[in-house]
């Protein structure tokens, strides 16, 4: 379940993110001779992967989302960019640096700088949500489990990758009840092979999450906090675990001056936090992969400038 | 010398220029099923066909320009998009479409949107230039060379593209200067076969322009322009056509809003001017193959936007 952190020092850059935006980030980032933490999937990203035909991405007509994704890790496998895979569940803007807190991995990664390629939240917070959060609601079973050892938790799941995490949270909590909010089966449902693992304490509850409030009913010694679904039912708990791919960036990095379900930059894809950056869906529409792309190559470039002031000032310090 | 407008209408999207940020609209703005008219070289740009390796074209490693160039003209030939031969001499911006005057023909091209991808300007203007514009000074052989038939004029040429234009002029005017201001040798300095054409009333001369100022001894009936050179020599003319392959963006749309060598727009690559977009190097640093072709997108995709406000609101007042 954990992650090595490959390089143990303060990355130049850390890109959050694997799609067009992220990947075009990595590349030019790269080549501009600086050490690079791209964090998403190996797939790249769930979007990309798609079948259907992408007319509009220059140089590669009638490329299928499949093909372009393809395309984009040859590129990455070609200038030896890993993808980390980890999901960041929040970020501190630190002095000079920023420290990323993953769900896989016990020590925070430390890059100069930032550049968020997360794409758009689809999903809007749950009621209740981001009032409660740090308050017996969590984006991470990783960094929260052990707070609720032998204690029943929910999690609200927004797709099926997260169900590992339900599997993960069933070796340390007393019970936990799976809100799948997709349609496909879970791996509890379709009888697949490993369905086993933790089944004896994971529930799954086929209802849409409403809203979240704290139990007024709770003591200091037994706080819990109450899932209310559409379906009108009620479900109490130790922890709420919330799972998406990606979360609202005003959540995800305090501070970060959003404006509705994007961050606001500027041309050169600086946002209002020095040395953060962000590209692609999350900065607006058109959402369109070219145009994620050469997003992610002007992050890039802003980010590896502010990488050598950052430098240039630490020797004038020295 | 004269191109056929092979759409007899008004086109819905006028792109000028078939760099990466040129041909990303042209593609975008077609895929929406706009009439879309792409105004440049058929070899695509100058600036792509060179041999250096492109790194950071995500999906494309280590592409050379050359096969980049191959790449987004097999993308526009796979959608039946045609590029226009020709150079904007200047735009009119009309009440509801634009107004572009070519250099090879007669009739303007019409369109009720444009996007100019035209790169940046790499040289400065000539001092004079901009202020003595259409008062002897021209940007455009064919549209203005009747006006000095039987006269001896100037050419400075930034490309050896502009000998053409020269051969043109000696069929019209008594002399023709050509002052080339670039390193390759002319056509009539190679002794290439079709020097020979127009030669009789072409001379080169290599001195580079410094400065261009009316004639104070010219009359009404006899007006004359002086062309200065950084030898310190003058020559006087009836007219100096001065051609580079874009022309300073300000001086092309009047009204347009620059800064510096560049356009302004915000992040939909919208100018100031309604219905006039602007993408790639011409919208400032970072001077980016993939950068461009992302802002090509956007500015297609606010065209087409615009496009159709336009024919909403012709269709209410019917």
């Amino acid at each position: 379940m954990s992650v090595v952190n490959e390089f143990s020092g303060r990355y130049d850059v850390a890109v959050i993110g694997t799609g067009p935006g992220g990947v075009s980030a990595a590349i030019t980032a790269k080549i501009r001779n600086k050490s690079v933490l791209l964090l998403g999937s190996p797939d790249l990203t769930g979007k990309l992967v798609k079948g259907h035909k992408i007319l509009n991405y220059p140089g590669l007509p009638e490329v299928t989302g499949d093909a372009l994704a393809d395309a984009l890790k040859k590129h990455l496998d070609s200038l030896d960019i890993a993808v980390t895979e980890d999901r960041v569940a929040s970020v501190l803007a630190m002095d000079d640096y920023f420290m990323l807190l993953g769900s896989k991995n016990d020590t925070p990664y430390e890059a100069t700088s930032l550049i968020i390629a997360s794409g758009v939240v689809a999903d809007k917070p749950i009621p209740g949500e981001v009032e409660n959060l740090g308050n017996h609601v969590s984006y991470c079973a990783t960094c929260d489990a052990m707070l609720y050892r032998g204690k029943p938790v929910v999690v609200v799941g927004y797709n099926p990758k997260e169900e590992e995490e339900a599997v993960f949270l069933a070796g340390v909590c007393s019970e936990v009840l799976y809100f799948p909010q997709y349609k496909t089966p879970t791996r509890w449902e379709d009888g697949s092979a490993d369905a086993a693992a933790g089944a004896a304490v994971i529930k799954v509850v086929r209802e849409k999450a409403a809203s979240i409030a704290p139990d007024p009913a709770a003591t200091l010694m037994n706080p819990a906090i109450i899932l209310t679904t559409s379906e009108g039912n009620t479900y109490t708990s130790a922890c709420i675990f919330v799972l998406r791919e990606s979360i609202a960036p005003g959540q995800l990095v305090p501070g970060l001056e959003t404006e509705g379900a994007h961050i606001r930059v500027d041309m050169q894809m600086q946002t209002n936090l020095p040395g953060c950056f962000a590209c692609g869906d999350i900065t607006g529409t058109p959402y369109q992969y070219i145009k994620a792309a050469g997003q992610g190559n002007v992050a890039a470039l802003s980010a590896s400038s502010y990488v050598d002031r950052i430098r240039a000032a630490k020797e004038t310090a020295k």
